[in-house]
């Protein structure tokens, strides 16, 4: 009966897609959430497998659907391996699988990799245009791997105005590494190597960024010195005073985060934050049911736990224009419907 | 840094595969239900999308993880579509992710659509040899798709001495068809179309087997008529009462089949049957921990709710065996992980 072929769609596909095309990702991005608000979106928990307690190796299964005019559901499969980086791999490695609705037959299989580092990093930013203070030259970034550098690029896009960039990791040659990478794309920012210090990093800057894995409070609340943004993208990396010192804090999804480990869900564990103390959602501000920035004084708090619609919302978007690029190439997983039971009995 | 490959295994290689080899097939399904009782399995909750109420159709997203030696985690994608089925299109269909847990990597893209059939007839078929009478010569099968299918010729292939096979389904042009399929290749059985008639097709069967998707009770206590073994399939296809009639009551794992939507199920949730009415899960007789079949007289009731380690110690052995037989091919779903950063600012 029927023949199944997925489209493959691999990492350099995925990066010819959006080559110069940073303000449409932006914009899926920030669709994905608006779909989410008129209510096309099943949005299931993530599954978190967790292969050893002390590593933390895992991997995390993140499947959505999109109903509405999209009628696609699918699913994001990424590794999350600490043990990895000591050993020169990469941590992060993700596929993504995406099916049509109609009579559920699976499309494409999509890189889930460079797309999990873009649309983190995006959220960041579409979080940032309506959260940044208004001139934003500074940033300081502690951390210095991929999320950290995908965090600049997309920033930095956003906001052609920067014109410092601090990075602060664990070792110097970490973020020289950081620094070697930008120096010659973009003449026009100073980078500065914080040796590790938090404080040189974070202090005066526009918007800190917290791109890193482990779980201890690296950013101290005596390094927010004034008002700006704070992204935070990893786990538990900033201490409880932080947030506490923020006017107004805001998620991609409280509801889907307040279960997880990042800092502000052990503050909500604890006692120590209400759901009251968040002021709001991405999607309101997007949606214009609330005000983002009030004003430049403000030091806003922002957490985004990975949302799985969007990521699905950036798969159908990539398949889309897979097909209409000639990218990828198509893999028959079955050719036919018939079985052989003579070959079994 | 890292060029990850898939190994893209489609329903022909998994025909290939398993072509006359179904004692292997069922060694494989019995082996997980003994490296999950060796506690090498994670096994989170099945997720399921339902995109419509009405017509139930829906995605399940089916994860699990094999510690121990195999260090693999997976994922089964399959969708079931009751709208297909009018419009003669398959309404289950599948595909499955395999990783390893050394790196994370993904490593294998597989059918699920084969596979699956062959686990939940497979999964009847190790309940069967655990549970059937001593002499089976009829079966009686309700349904007439696909599952019913393989359910006879695996049961076949295990029980050589069946001689005579009724099929009942609601159209005798189905009954007609799955007669066709198996006339030629077992001539020594003799296949009666029931015309939809619940007891010509159950009394005095060996083993009964319901493999329909309707929510309906077609097969009645009165149609029960001896000991033997009856195979629930579908979801709520039986009227209670034939549960009640058991001796014993097995599942392949009661604990995960509980809170779903099959007969014992929904008899479970309306305090009809309780815990302790539960005889065994399939391991505790693959293990010993428990006696099967006592004697002829036993009329045993056996319900699969479908586990998802069972699927990928299945999906393991076929990424195991297909890259010894050379069969699927490798694509490259991602060629280095440098990101062109240069592309995005």
């Amino acid at each position: 009966m029927s023949e199944i072929k997925l489209r493959i769609i691999s990492q350099e596909d995925v990066s010819e897609i959006f080559k110069g095309k940073t303000d449409v990702l932006l914009e899926v991005i920030e669709e994905s959430f608006l779909k989410y608000i008129h209510g096309d979106v099943l949005f299931p928990d993530k599954i978190s497998q967790i292969f050893d307690m002390e590593t933390q190796n895992r991997i995390n299964c993140m499947p959505a659907t999109l109903l509405g005019e999209d009628m696609v559901c699918g699913m994001k499969w990424v590794s999350v391996f600490p043990t990895n980086a000591p050993k020169g791999i990469q941590n992060v490695t993700g596929v993504m699988l995406l099916s049509e609705i109609n009579t559920g037959f699976p499309v494409a299989v999509i890189d889930g990799t460079l797309t999990t580092k873009m649309r983190t990093s995006g959220v960041g930013c579409v979080a940032a245009k309506y959260l940044a203070p208004s001139n934003v030259k500074t940033i300081g970034i502690i951390g210095s791997g991929e999320e950290a550098r995908m965090h600049f690029a997309l920033l930095k896009h956003l906001f052609p105005t920067i014109n410092e960039c601090r990075v602060s990791s664990r070792t110097s040659s970490s973020e020289e590494s950081f620094i070697r990478t930008f120096n010659k794309i973009t003449s026009d920012v100073t980078f500065i190597a914080c040796n590790n210090d938090s404080y040189k990093c974070a202090s005066n800057a526009d918007i800190i960024i917290t791109a890193i894995s482990g779980q201890s409070p690296v950013l101290k609340a005596k390094d927010v010195t004034k008002g700006g943004l704070y992204i935070h993208v990893g786990g538990w990396e900033d201490e409880y005073e932080v947030a506490l010192k923020a006017q107004k804090i805001v998620c991609d999804d409280w509801e889907a985060s307040k279960h997880r480990t990042q800092t502000i869900c052990r503050m909500y564990k604890e006692g120590i934050l209400k759901d009251h103390d968040i002021y709001a959602n991405l999607s309101d501000l997007i949606s214009g049911r609330k005000k983002g920035r009030d004003n430049d004084d403000e030091f806003i708090y922002f957490n985004s736990v990975g949302l799985s619609y969007i990521d699905l919302n950036l798969a159908n978007y990539i398949y889309r224009r897979a097909k209409e690029m000639n990218l990828g190439h198509d893999v028959t997983i079955a050719e036919s419907s018939i079985v052989n039971y003579k070959d079994l009995i």
